[in-house]
């Protein structure tokens, strides 16, 4: 496989095809809205607005890059975290190539979705449809989430902020990274899993590539559709479900990777979300599955935030995984 | 230049490269908002979420395909319209290629943008930053407003629709197309211009491509940033300026296309904002510019709805337009 080269030397790739669709949801219709007259663009041109009728609700966002020689059996999809888009999966916020790009360069067809709710995929209205309020994320919570540094390193002032000692985040992107942030709700697991479910039907078998809440969703869905999923990679998932016995059988064919950044240990939402990581990986070796662990520090490999997609070795991290990838397929 | 053949046929594009990124926008703090107790992500697992804090507000996404060899001066960038985000310019609701493709096929370098507040652009807390509720397009205002038939022919069930006889949008994809459909705000022009402007500080000049709302900010931003913009095409707008002899000057030199479907006169929203862009046209061309007018029922080509890109003869409309647009370059 070839990784990306540094920008001057890179030749182009020959693309197929740059797909985009919507899968999964229903339709829920509104009968006690107001009708509102209002300005909706242009300039003093009001009309009505109603709000009844029909709305999507549920549905998920992909965009589909397909080589014109894919060199391998199946397309790599990416699912992003909390507060994220499927962004996280294109230029890292300092402006490098992002792992889109670099599992193309890899020989692999890419997907990149948006979770229910997130980016492209819309939202619904609250309190009409969704029943609960969206959460935010502020940069403060960012920075200590993402493990850049202790919560008190972090400043309004970009040159003033303390990261962790050897840090691999690159800070003159971290104001960038803010920017990339959506609102999400905490009350959708099932309509997520649903669409997610809907969309490996539609494209499946893949590759699935997951990230933070992503991985959570991940780890529920190789349980659900493991026929649809060849290999997945998790990384720094929040949380994983208890695996019995017999569900460990049933997906013990399927190669997984979980893949750990540095700081752990600094801070406590993570050890937690790690440990039943933890749990669900031995878990899975123990009853006779395919379970394996990047703890990037253990290898040698420190500063390496909860973002390794994003860090400055973040073409070094795509390269182990995808070598991971074809080592396990050509090896099932 | 080369249009899309079929699928079949379809060779492939060598991309050099597909980058995205936000621009624009400010930094908003809040400081009187409660702290939560929630189960974010994974299962059981609560932690503390603090609303209080830095928030990026008002800034654009821009998804900028770059071909190894483009053949043309300058980039098309697209604008989407109201309560539709980039996806407008990608795959046809029906699965056709999309106007990004097929300028990407014609040789152009290829920037798709979601405006402010809408898609992977994000949006921010109401009522704490946004000052307005959100508004939400339903499938009944859509069919209306996007013209595929009288308000009377929305039915939910597909098959007993009534569209306007000779209408082009394949029925098949309405319900994709409201799957694309999002929340949007209608007092944000203001917000959404100085981030439009602030991406073109960055990338342009460009051949600019807006459709409705998109329109009604482009002909906005052409007397705001006329350096930036090296033709203007503007699919059916939703409004206008009022253009002074001495803005209609400054702009002489930017070859304008206006772009109109079928059946304005069935739908009274449409006629008024029709009138306010054939003024712009007018004045533009009666003060010395060059201004095209692209009537399709007039040049006998019948049918077209409100979302011509997306229409049963999409790629046709994006070779009138190409040609134009490479016309008025190479006059220029």
């Amino acid at each position: 496989m070839t990784m990306s080269e540094p920008a001057m030397a890179r030749t182009g790739v020959s693309i197929a095809s740059i797909d985009s669709f919507h899968v999964g949801g229903e339709v829920v219709k509104l009968t006690d809205q107001p009708k509102l007259e209002m300005r909706v663009a242009g300039k003093g041109v009001a009309r009505e607005v109603d709000l009844n009728g029909s709305y999507v609700t549920g549905q998920v966002y992909a965009n589909h890059v397909r080589l014109s020689q894919p060199q391998h059996d199946a397309p790599v999809m990416f699912w992003h975290g909390g507060a994220m888009t499927g962004v996280t999966w294109e230029t890292t916020p300092d402006g490098r190539p992002g792992w889109q790009w670099l599992f193309l360069e890899a020989g692999y067809d890419v997907i990149v979705t948006d979770a229910v709710e997130r980016g492209r995929a819309s939202w619904s209205p609250y309190p009409q449809i969704y029943k609960a309020p969206p959460v935010f994320r502020t940069k403060e919570e960012s920075w200590a989430m993402y493990r850049f540094g202790p919560k008190s390193g972090f400043k309004d002032d970009v040159a003033s902020r303390q990261p962790f000692e050897g840090q691999r985040f690159p800070m003159s992107g971290f104001d960038a990274l803010a920017a990339q942030l959506v609102p999400r709700w905490t009350t959708h697991d099932e309509m997520t899993l649903a669409a997610y479910e809907a969309l490996l039907r539609k494209v499946g078998p893949v590759h699935l590539v997951t990230h933070s809440q992503g991985g959570w969703f991940s780890l529920n869905m190789v349980l659900r559709a493991p026929e649809l999923i060849k290999s997945l990679v998790v990384i720094e998932p929040a949380g994983a479900p208890t695996l019995s016995k017999e569900d460990a059988k049933r997906i013990s064919h399927i190669p997984h990777l979980f893949v750990w950044g540095d700081y752990i240990e600094d801070v406590p939402a993570w050890k937690n979300y790690r440990n039943a990581a933890d749990e669900f990986m031995h878990a899975l070796k123990g009853f006779g599955g395919t379970s394996n662990l990047l703890d990037l520090p253990r290898e040698g490999i420190r500063g390496n935030s909860h973002v390794p997609m994003m860090d400055d070795n973040s073409a070094d991290i795509a390269k182990l995984v995808a070598d991971w990838m074809e080592r396990t397929s050509n090896a099932g």
